[in-house]
């Protein structure tokens, strides 16, 4: 049978057990041309709270009474005349929250498990990496020398984008939830400092941490975060909305009071959507697999089993109790 | 005698009437180096509010006791030995909320008023002027084609701002105070079309008149506005975020609570100052001049008189009781 989670309701706030529910149905068999694919892992990102809104975004939401739409990577084991996918072949994709989908390939791309463990490809070679590498580089347009705050330091995307500043040779300080993920953020991702905002004023410590000011905000977590870091913008600063993940499950968006703070230092605020540099995730995958390998990019996957835990699991997004990029393991 | 506007305290909210005093002095004598100036014409400008604040901006803050700030245009009427400055010059700079002042001429431009007259120094062909010029170009880097949204329409900055996208190709609809103002927008200004945001539904009527969305917004007024323009933001536009008139007298700065719309939309919001352009005011002078007498550039300055009148004038800024550029005559 396939164990699939289906989206029940659109939830108001954090989301409840009662969102989603767990059924079985027969396993699909592959149409003429299709193949069929056992999920391996599943990707959980902050972004799918987003999709569970019926709103207008830069994706459609889930429909109701639909699999829950996820990012995942598993393996091809039957194939119905597809004219290039065959048994064996580990495919990274929209996989959805479930056990087993038929595919015709589109939006699937095959991934080279020599070079890199399956749960990579939806870490630091998937999704959250590539958001990292084009959202500080495209984006932020970081320069040597100059200082960038990250928030969510210890998250999937933060670590990846904290570690590639710190490569291109700026001053990096991270913002990340409790001793335990400040002292990793510092002392094996390789960050200049770490602001513990759950026990320490990060207005107090931003001003330590960084006496003229940040050049590259990068913001993943909006909120009160958001604001102090506009307030200790240099001039010209450039702050990348990458997420927001402190507003998810608020029905009132906090908009950034200090956002005047963009007039008087001449900077900018730019939002982006990992999606539209699809034509260049290969180039980004060998950059930072290249880095891998050389040590000088640490990722981390903090994996959890189970489809029957997908509920719990998701929720640690936002309770932050986890740590890298967070995964389910299904096989 | 020379008449002065002091500052003599910080307002908290909408300045009172005691938050300046008109004092009386000697009329100061040019030192060696020198020339006196008798000023003609005060700008009166939005940004003022801000240099009341005892807050780090792109400025110092007025003093207390010192003189208030403002632009002026006004003419020697003594040198001391100023190598290049004589009698009858026109001088546009600043000088302050006074009758006469001295300088050696840092910060002053000589103007020619055969070309314009004196007034034009400070609206289209001086700071406001030049803030449309660059605020609208360099910042918003408006395209033919495209569609623009201008709060403040009816204002010293967003009324040339609108004419010059209109200039440029694009589709420009305005938002102003009142169906007179709206009027005056669409029917002298020749923008497509006006929202009176005090007698309309500022959303029903963007949704109509921009169907597709905004691909610039000009921004002089933050708050509720600049939330209900990013709600209709299309991809990749640009905010340009060059004033907030509807918060400087408030106590608590509203925040854009869609600003997560960047996000969705991939676009920017981005600060200006327009000091940042001063070695380029001439090249923007030059065309705005040849604009207007080309006729497609309409600039109109709404002129009160005598220093006594400081501050009903300039609460004239806030209540939006004028059109186009406030100005203050002296003489």
């Amino acid at each position: 049978m396939n164990k699939q989670i289906l989206l029940r309701k659109r939830p108001m706030g954090m989301p409840e057990q009662d969102t989603w529910e767990l059924v079985e149905t027969e396993i699909p068999q592959p149409k003429n041309g299709e193949v069929l694919v056992q999920t391996h892992y599943i990707s959980l990102d902050p972004a799918m709270r987003g999709w569970l809104n019926e709103v207008k975004s830069y994706i459609e939401p889930v429909a109701i009474d639909d699999v829950m739409r996820a990012g995942t990577i598993g393996k091809v084991i039957k194939s119905n005349n597809h004219p290039t996918l065959k048994e064996g072949d580990v495919l990274s994709g929209w996989g959805g929250v479930q056990q087993y989908f038929c595919t015709n390939g589109e939006g699937q791309f095959k991934v080279d498990t020599n070079l890199a463990p399956m749960t990579k490809y939806i870490g630091a070679l998937g999704m959250p990496g590539m958001t990292a590498y084009f959202g500080i580089l495209e984006v932020g347009k970081i320069k040597e020398g100059e200082t960038v705050l990250m928030s969510g330091a210890a998250g999937a995307v933060g670590s990846v984008a904290g570690q590639i500043a710190k490569i291109k040779g700026c001053k990096v300080v991270g913002i990340a939830g409790g001793p335990e993920k400040c002292k990793y953020v510092i002392e094996h991702l390789g960050f200049d400092d770490c602001i513990d905002y759950k026990n320490e004023s990060v207005y107090k410590r931003l001003k330590e941490t960084c006496p003229k000011g940040i050049d590259v905000y990068f913001d993943n977590v909006g909120g009160e975060i958001l604001d102090i870091a506009l307030a200790r913008l240099r001039r010209h600063a450039r702050v990348v909305i990458c997420g927001a993940i402190s507003q998810y499950n608020s029905n009132q968006i906090q908009g950034p009071k200090n956002y005047l703070s963009l007039l008087v230092n001449r900077a900018s605020m730019t939002g982006m959507v990992v999606f539209d540099y699809a034509k260049r995730y290969k180039e980004a995958g060998m950059q930072m697999g290249m880095w891998m390998m050389e040590g000088k990019l640490k990722t981390e996957e903090d994996v959890y089993e189970g489809i029957e835990n997908f509920y719990e699991t998701f929720t640690r997004l936002f309770t932050g109790e986890k740590r890298g990029k967070l995964v389910l393991k299904v096989v």
